[in-house]
């Protein structure tokens, strides 16, 4: 098993790699190819597969089942960033100023930070 | 400037020290008070900002607040990881899985692996 | 052409009618037979194309895309009402509440209704 | 109680109407004044919403929940309609078109216009 930056990192350099595929070759090269709009309607998408499957826990459904469309969200939107051009350190850096901005979050992040 | 896993394990473990606290002394711990539904429906609403935050990059939009929609997007959904007690290791080992599993992403994840 | 009623009506009933019909003979009755989740799923992908196809018109999108999309969303809609076997006026009931409800486009509602 | 086709086109001549007013006089004069994008936030959001009342029927939630968010979606894609000065008829004509074109649901939806 690898650590969380290992997965995120490797997944995202493979996706940036994928952008110079051939779009029969994979997936991600054929989000790629059909354009932004195919890849904002999949996070449209698994957007709505992520309520439902949270709501399903609640009738039977499993955490394996919320867990894969939360995976599938975060894919497509590793796609996006790829797809842009844009470093996945801009995402996590948005995500660590925000822990800093909010104020009430911000101690609780620095206690972690400080272990 | 933290590695990404440094951030989204501090973030996250933030996240998950908000289920003790008091509502009014976060926003997370009141997203957990008000339960999984308001969670959700911010699932919903942070997924079409992203939509509307990409469009806007062909009209004037800057990179920045596409990224900053996308965080509050991973944001909502960690906070809803965390409301339903699922480590962050779920849902990074799911996207490890998906690597492995799809055949056509295989091959170039195991060489961004190997080095 | 038919008034709206019309074809509301008319496309209602057929919507109703289909709930009885074997799944591979129509479309509406294939995603009664898939159940809610199927409904609500496209809901969700309908009301992104929706957005998208919004934001496109300012590149060159038609608005005949727009209402295409549009028409998408409130025909899944209506297989909604009709799966869980609300009429078609249970909604516009809805609608004419909050004209009179809302206070502020109260008036002008009235106004409406009076010619 | 009014039929559909009063209720809908009175809302949205209502809705026409409110282009001209002030924003503070009218919840649809304050969304067109924020523009396009407001609108379409606003149908992203009430798209979610109508997942969630409807995956809550199955857990105590109420119908009148779910037509309640049904009619919020329909009425912000009204407003999308007005604002880009598109006529009603051309979503309901839409809706006609692909009762036509389906092949499907064609026959009983003429067998639902001859009586």
């Amino acid at each position: 098993m690898s650590s969380p930056q290992d997965t995120l990192l490797q997944l995202f350099a493979t996706l940036v790699a994928r952008k110079s595929a051939a779009p029969e070759t994979s997936y991600a090269a054929s989000l790629y190819t059909k354009g932004p709009d195919a890849i904002l309607k999949k996070i449209g998408e698994e957007a709505a597969e992520v309520l439902l499957a949270a709501k399903n826990l609640e009738r039977g459904g499993t955490h394996g089942e919320l867990v894969h469309e939360l995976a599938d969200l975060w894919f497509h939107t590793l796609v996006l960033l790829a797809a842009y051009d844009l470093p996945l350190h801009s995402l996590t850096q948005e995500l660590e100023r925000r822990m800093g901005r909010s104020g009430l979050d911000e101690k609780a992040a620095r206690a972690a930070g400080e272990h």
